[in-house]
C-alpha cells in the first residue's frame, strides 16, 4: 500500500457505484427506501426482522434466554431479512429502522406499536421491559451499562475494519489491516484482563452485556469470523476462551444462533422462528456463522 | 491504492510498533496499564476525567445543561487526560476505565465509589441519575435508546474511519477514504431524514441522544471535524445544519465545549473545571476542535 499512485482526494466526494469489494451492491451513501414493500406480521405481540450475523444473534440469543426463562411474554416471530437483497431497504423496514441495519424490532404489546433498532437498544429494551439479565444488584447497573456500550463502540473496529479488510475488500492492503488487526487485539485483551477477575463481565452475573460482547468476541475467539482466528491468535486470550466455550454451551444460544440463518450447513438454519415447536426438525451442530460486511 | 505491490498477511499477525500514522503511539495491541499513577480527586462527588474531543464533548456538555437546569447535585470536577502523553494508560485511569479511552467517571456519591466508562452509558447513568434529559413520556425512551445506541455504533466509521483515513493516516489512499466517505454520507442522511420530521432525535424534546449524536455530527456538520466540511458536503444536510445550529447556540453547550479543551485559541481552553466560576475569565467564541484518532 505505501506503493500506491500518490492519490489526492477530489474537493467534493462524489459516489462511483463500482467499488467496494464484496457487500458493494449494499452500501449507499444515502438513506432511506429504494422500494414499496411491507413488512410482515405475524401473531406475536414482538415481531423482529433481523439476520443471524453477530448484530442479530445477540437479540435472538436473548430471546431465547428469557423464554427458557419461563417467560412466554417473549414469545416471537423472527422474519428474515436478506441483505445482500436489499430487504433492508423496503419502505417497511426503513419504517422500523431508518438506518437500515439489522436487527429491527417492533414490539405490538404497548398502547401504540413501539419500534426499536440498534441492537443495543433492543437488548436494554427487552431486558428492562421483562426484568431480566440484568445486575440483581442495582449497584452493578453502571458497571453492565459501561460494557454493554463498550461492545457497541468497539465492534465496528472488528467488524467494519478488521473483518472488512481481512476478509472482504477486493486486495489485501497491509496498512488498514494492521490498524484494525492491532485494535481488535487490544479490544481482546481488554475483554480477557477483565475476565480474569469476574465470570461474566460485570459481575457475577450473566447479562445482555455478556450476550453483546459475546455474539461478536466470543465467536470471534471461538474461530467463527472471519477465518481470522490463527493470524489473531485467539487461543492465546485464555479467559475469553473459558467464558465464550461455557455461554456457547448454552442451549438457548445454541437456538439463538439457528434463527434467520441463512448461510452454512442448511440443517443449522432456521430461516424463520414462529414457534418453539420450529426447532424441532433442526439439528444445532456445526453452526459456522458469517461476519458483517 | 490499486497499484499497490500486492500484500500476503502473515499467518499469525504480529506488532510493528513503526506504523500508524498520527496517534500511532497511542495504538496498542494489549490493553492494561503502561506505568503507576493514581488520579487526582476533587471536592464534588462527580469527579471527570475526560479531554475535549467529541466523546468528552458529550458528557461536559450533559454535566454543564444539568447545572443550568439547576441540579446543582451535577456540580464536577473534570481533570485533564492528555491522550497523546499517555495519560490513559496509568493504572489509576486504567482502574476507572479498562479500555484506556476517555471520557471516564467516577461517582463518589454512592456507598462505594461507582466507575462508568463509554461516553454513551455516562449519558445514560448521569440522566438516569438526575431524571433529566430523558424523554418525559416513558412511551418515548424506545426511540431516544435507539438514537443514542446509533451513535453510539455509527461514530466509529466517522472518526475511526473517516477522519483517520482522510486526516490522520501517512498517506492518502483512495479505497479506505472511498468507503468511510460513503457511510459518514448515509449516515448524515439517516440524520437529515430524522430531523426533517421531528425538532429533535427523539422527539419533541432535547435529550442526551440529541447531545452523543451532536457532538459528532453536528459539529461535523459546522466544519469543525477533519477539515472535511467541503468534502462530504456537509451544507446539503438542510435539517442537521438548523438542528446544529441550534444546539451549538445553547450556553451551556458552549461551556462544556470548553471543558478539558488543550487544543486551538488558549482562551477558548479550559484546561481543568473545577467550579462554575471557572469559566468566567475565559471567552467562548472561536473555538475550533479536533477530531480523534
Amino acid at each position: 500500500m505505501t506503493d500506491a499512485t500518490p492519490y489526492t482526494p477530489p474537493k467534493v466526494w462524489k459516489w462511483e457505484k463500482e467499488s467496494g469489494g464484496r457487500f458493494a451492491s449494499i452500501n449507499r451513501p444515502i438513506a432511506g427506501p429504494t422500494h414499496d414493500k411491507d413488512l410482515p406480521v405475524g401473531k406475536h405481540p414482538l415481531q423482529l426482522y433481523s439476520l443471524a450475523t453477530p448484530n442479530g444473534v445477540k437479540v435472538t440469543v436473548l430471546l431465547e434466554e428469557l423464554l427458557a426463562k419461563g417467560i412466554k411474554e417473549a414469545e416471537y416471530d423472527a422474519w428474515l431479512v436478506n441483505i445482500s437483497e436489499g430487504d433492508q431497504f423496503s419502505s417497511g423496514f426503513v419504517s422500523v429502522n431508518p438506518n437500515s441495519k439489522i436487527p429491527a424490532l417492533m414490539d405490538h404489546s404497548t398502547a401504540t406499536p413501539t419500534r426499536v433498532f440498534e441492537s443495543g437498544a433492543i437488548l436494554l429494551y427487552l431486558a428492562e421491559k421483562f426484568g431480566a439479565f440484568l445486575p440483581s444488584d442495582p449497584a452493578k447497573r453502571p458497571e453492565m451499562l459501561s460494557w454493554l456500550f463498550w461492545q457497541m463502540g468497539s465492534a465496528p473496529y472488528l467488524g467494519g475494519g478488521f473483518g472488512h479488510f481481512y476478509a472482504y475488500a477486493p486486495e489485501k492492503w497491509q496498512y488498514p489491516i494492521d490498524r484494525f488487526a492491532m485494535e481488535t487485539k487490544r479490544q481482546l485483551d481488554v475483554l480477557d484482563r477483565r475476565l480474569a477477575e469476574t465470570p461474566y463481565v460485570s459481575g457475577d452475573e450473566y447479562t445482555i452485556a455478556d450476550m453483546a460482547i459475546w455474539a461478536w468476541y466470543g465467536q470471534l475467539a471461538l474461530g467463527r469470523l472471519y477465518e481470522a482466528g490463527e493470524f489473531l491468535d485467539v487461543e492465546s486470550y485464555k479467559y475469553v476462551q473459558k467464558w465464550a466455550r461455557e455461554i456457547d454451551a448454552r442451549p438457548a444460544v445454541k437456538r439463538g444462533r439457528m434463527v434467520n440463518r441463512a448461510f452454512g450447513d442448511p440443517s443449522t438454519q432456521l430461516r424463520e422462528r414462529h414457534d418453539a415447536g420450529d426447532f424441532e426438525t433442526r439439528t444445532q451442530d456445526k453452526l459456522e456463522p458469517a461476519g458483517e460486511s
